[in-house]
């Protein structure tokens, strides 16, 4: 099969790789129907972050082609979500809801198995990580908000989730990459009065409004604490979502944050040290982390199927395989939010 | 009127300091039967941390001199509990709950207004800030315990809140001092199902078997987290509490708790520093800080009332105010686990 395959830092290519097949009993292979760039593939792409070279890539959905011996739940034909991880859905993590710290359980592309850039992946433990969706014949713009709950919005409603983000919340968000966006529409998902966004970006602003941020404000750093303070009559917000990772980014969420609020924080950090004193002296908590993507998706897809949410909207950005490469520089580059994968599947395989 | 005097590093003094008188409409006077020393007030005893010279002592009881003409629900010769930081009561974050982040508040003895180690305090927004005792003719064993709840006991208790201690709860708590013990009595009275102290002094094992801690391990550091790990199938704790603010046993509580919980923390930190790797990467929340005393004591004082809780039994060491500096020296030597001071009231006072 084909596949996109990391050389090194700048370097995607679309090369052979073996074709799944079911290597144990609870594997499945399922063709990719659409996938897409994470964020957080751009650690590797700039040389941030080692990663194996090879196959890439952990968001996908597809269809399922074929299933092991002892896979339950998936049928060949099924049409399924991906979570960016996969899980036994049995150990005591997953039944605690953290399916994202499964001990049998592995990224999509991690080097070790197969990644979602490619027209087909071997799925391990597949019949408690799949998400088979109902209904057949699904609108363009429906798959692509089941593209979109394989990792960016699971990311974002746990950014909301962790902060404790309810009914009435004033909620600011930090970022406004995908999963900033994201955790916007789950806020608005889960009742919040208000919702800062902050971002400069008019296409962003622009995605941010549409899934429900009332205020949007340009403003960074002690700017940014400044303006969101005076918003809030000097009190903070109710939930400030970080949703970047950096020093700086964590300093603002901790900044607009009111004291006794916990902020929920879902960017992929690269040696940022939070100083206890803020955690302690302005008892603000943090709380968060690499999204349990398959706990949620269930709730989600719910919501994405009765058209409440539609998280596939931060896609501004599609190739196919062959341009793989366009969709890693369309985000690196800043010209795409998200950019979206389109496998050349037969229609048939729907 | 005379008072414990802090006069430098290792330098307390009893000495003379004007008689608190009223100065707002909404101040009492209150004249002090029990103070005790505060971990943190090793901080400046030690010269780790800045402190004003002058009147020192954040923790004690006494029974109402005087009231302003504002005040509410306080009288003349009400025994009161003074939660370590006065506050409004009215502003958002008191309404809040979050009482120790009063915008009008402060903290007993900290350099601005009296502190608590002396023979009476001034104290400002007395009527939302004081707790009266119901009741009169309390035995010495309840009395020690209306102290406890002045900071240690909510200290603790905010730990175990914090960090989601419920029924049936398996909780560690880092730290052997008053606050780790109150802790381990809060993670009991919330229901904790096993409860392990780390500790290997004698007698502070001895306050945590009493107060319910279900295992006493003595290791520290990495064989700690391992012998903790191995307790619980690998799986960690579902609340870590720590209670000591080092960056080691910041270290040790974040390695014993499971994915997904949410680390207790209330020890006072200097200088420390948490990577955020720790909670992205093993979904590891923190939350807790200075606690807030005013708005926990109504229903810990309900429980002491009743019998079923005992937290004054923190205080091993107990001296008059002349002997103040002895309280300090007990404490920063480790003889005591809290050091009491007894005033000299007459009795007619209760």
């Amino acid at each position: 099969m084909r596949a996109a395959i990391f050389k090194g830092p700048h370097a995607i290519e679309v090369g052979e790789r073996p074709d799944p097949a079911i290597a144990a009993p609870t594997d499945a292979v399922v063709r990719v129907l659409l996938a897409c760039v994470c964020g957080s593939d751009l650690w590797y792409y700039r040389g941030e972050t080692p990663h194996a070279q090879g196959s890439i890539g952990h968001e996908f959905i597809g269809v399922v082609e074929e299933v092991g011996a002892d896979v339950r739940g998936i049928a060949v034909g099924d049409l399924v979500i991906a979570p960016f991880k996969y899980c036994d859905g049995t150990c005591p993590h997953c039944r605690a809801g953290v399916s994202s710290q499964c001990v049998a359980g592995g990224a999509f592309g991690d080097g070790k198995i197969d990644g979602g850039q490619g027209e087909a992946v071997r799925v391990p433990l597949a019949g408690s990580t799949l998400v088979p969706v109902p209904g057949t014949k699904h609108s363009d713009e429906m798959m692509r908000s089941f593209l979109a709950l394989s990792d960016v919005m699971c990311t974002g409603h746990h950014a909301a989730v962790s902060a404790g983000v309810r009914s009435g919340s004033v909620v600011a968000v930090v970022g406004d990459g995908a999963v900033g966006l994201c955790a916007v529409l789950a806020a608005r998902r889960l009742g919040a009065a208000r919702i800062v966004a902050l971002s400069r970006n008019p296409a962003r602003q622009e995605v941010a409004r549409l899934f429900g941020a009332t205020d949007i404000l340009a403003e960074r750093g002690d700017a940014a604490v400044e303006a969101i303070l005076e918003l809030t009559d000097g009190v903070g917000v109710d939930a400030a979502l970080e949703c970047v990772g950096t020093g700086q980014s964590l300093a603002t969420a901790m900044g607009i944050a009111r004291p006794g609020s916990v902020v929920g924080v879902v960017g992929v950090p690269h040696a940022v040290e939070n100083p206890m004193e803020t955690v302690i002296f302005r008892n603000l908590g943090l709380r968060g982390g690499v999204a349990p993507a398959r706990t949620y998706i269930p709730e989600l897809l719910d919501d994405v199927l009765d058209g409440r949410i539609n998280p596939g909207r931060v896609f501004d950005f599609e190739t196919d395989l062959d341009h793989v490469a366009d969709a890693y520089k369309a985000m690196d580059e800043r010209r795409a939010i998200k950019a979206l994968i389109r496998m050349e599947t037969k229609e048939a395989d729907r």
